[in-house]
């Protein structure tokens, strides 16, 4: 990153050229060691160059490799403020930089997600973020990523990681952040914890119900199969499985939701029934969108820290610019306790 | 969007091609005139084709002209549940028909608006929607999109017009719905109608605030500047905002929302006092976003059709790839009453 920030005490190629009274281009020739700049002139101009401590930084290195300064940006939907947040982080990093993105929306689809990384690489992106699809973490595929890192382009994971690796990337831990609402729960008193897990199949969804599953089995307290229903993401599809956890003989006392907006039907159905939050039935979500904390009564939440994936994946990548290849992060989720779950 | 839909029983430049035992492209390049192919050739394909009933559609099209096959999206932001939607309708229609949307983010900018329509162009897109920043509208700059026009490319305005025109486009009546909104509010017997408004400048909040106060001038309501808050469109601006309502001598009795977001952050603070929704106070938001039915009490709110409108626009592009100049289009706002103003 030194490099980029300090790029106005950095010699450039237009005072290389301006000191050789020739233009920019002959410049970037000579240092790229163009045999279409005659040796003698390549050797002088790659001497002075040295000596001024010229130094190749993303914005210098765009305009010799004449990239497209433009990066992709592979997400299986941005329907939510998580993915929002993310591309939030993404856009604060590479718009000073001079950097346009071009977000490709996959809709879980490995179809799709193919597709766009030839559109990608043919409009000569100089880097990809990818979510990966649900589709392509099923299918086990992953010749188009070899495709995109055999080109030597750029690449990071953002958000959803591929185990079979081939890059590095910024991920949040799903699996804790669902262990610690759930840890949550029985902390106050909780025994019955029902859970609004996402669609099957799904990684995040998964990694949320083992970390709800793992904290109930951790605490002696049995995994009932019948206080676990499937919603999808959205708010609508919570009215049903939460009237069915109600209207059950031994009701929940406790709902853990994949997300907040699950949580925000939940409420709907649990006011409906005349029942007290958190009294009654307590209530924990995922994603801490800024809503939650208005919801009546404010919801309980696992912070993703979406924002901040967005700004370290842009790190990863301005790395790779660089030649560095950066660790992959997991970022800590956090557990925000509000009126939903205080007893 | 026939040409496109009877595909299968139409004769295409392969069939074409077999018949004359000579390739594709040269029968692309007969069919556009290209001279490389000699005149009597030329003109035999033609008349073949043309007594075929030939007819170039969307696909063949860009086959011939090789073209990306790729449409670019531009809006000013993503960040919520009309976004989405839109996006979620242009997508429904391309993505079976073969073609990759490139979205863009403005955030409100003119220069990266007219950076976009540059990098769009030089990745030879096939046509572009554009719901144009407020920067671009408060400038009155229109070069970067009569560039388009005059490259040929097709051009659709999405969400937001360019009163410039240069294309046509969908949009929805902004200054209706809010209109309609204070209308009911009126009819249930509201008469000190605050208003929690968009940034000023923004042609979004303008048009929803004008509707607003034409709506109260058509009933000999005075318009009362006290009651008129700035908001940012997200919760969190509307806390203070509702605070003060709240604490003036005469408090109002109903609020209209720039949108459903500003309308939870108002609900929270009405609940924090103890008063009554829709009772002492009548909420009515604008998106009707996913949530606000099941909001504490359900929200009324104005609906927009997003996904509507990007069905639309992409009619309107579609026409433009057949050569055929369909009209912009206003789509009408719906209220849909709840119990936040039910009384």
């Amino acid at each position: 990153m030194a490099a980029v920030k300090d790029n106005s005490q950095i010699i450039t190629i237009k005072d290389i050229a301006r000191k050789f009274k020739c233009s920019p281009s002959t410049v970037s020739r000579a240092l790229n060691d163009n045999p279409v700049i005659n040796e003698e002139t390549r050797k002088t101009i790659q001497e002075y160059a040295e000596r001024m401590g010229y130094q190749r930084n993303i914005i210098s290195l765009s305009l010799l490799n004449k990239s497209s300064k433009t990066l992709g940006v592979i997400l299986p939907n941005i329907n939510h403020f998580h993915e929002s947040a993310m591309l939030e982080g993404l856009q604060s990093t590479f718009q000073p930089l001079g950097y346009l993105l071009n977000i490709c929306v996959t809709n879980e689809s490995y179809e799709l997600e193919k597709q766009y990384i030839e559109r990608l690489l043919a409009n000569r992106v100089d880097g990809i973020f990818l979510s990966i699809s649900q589709e392509t973490y099923d299918g086990g595929h992953y010749e188009h990523i070899e495709k995109v890192v055999r080109r030597d382009i750029p690449l990071v994971y953002i958000d959803r990681k591929y185990d079979a690796a081939l890059a590095n990337g910024v991920i949040v831990d799903d699996y804790d952040g669902a262990f610690m609402a759930t840890q949550h729960l029985i902390e106050i008193g909780c025994r019955r914890i029902a859970h609004l897990r996402g669609p099957k199949g799904l990684t995040v969804s998964e990694y949320r119900f083992n970390g709800y599953r793992d904290c109930l089995l951790k605490h002696n307290l049995p995994v009932d199969e019948t206080l676990v229903c499937t919603t999808n993401f959205e708010v609508e599809s919570a009215i049903e499985p939460t009237k069915y956890l109600l209207d059950l003989p031994e009701r929940p006392d406790a709902i853990f939701g994949v997300n907040d907006h699950v949580c925000i039907g939940a409420m709907s159905v649990i006011r409906e029934r005349n029942l007290h939050i958190p009294q009654e039935i307590a209530l924990v979500g995922f994603d801490d969108s800024p809503i939650a904390q208005y919801l009546s009564p404010p919801l309980s939440s696992v912070q993703r820290q979406s924002r901040q994936i967005g700004l370290e994946a842009s790190e990863l990548l301005l790395g790779q610019l660089n030649n560095k290849v950066l660790d992959s992060k997991v970022l800590a989720s956090k557990l925000v306790i509000r009126e939903s779950s205080k007893r």
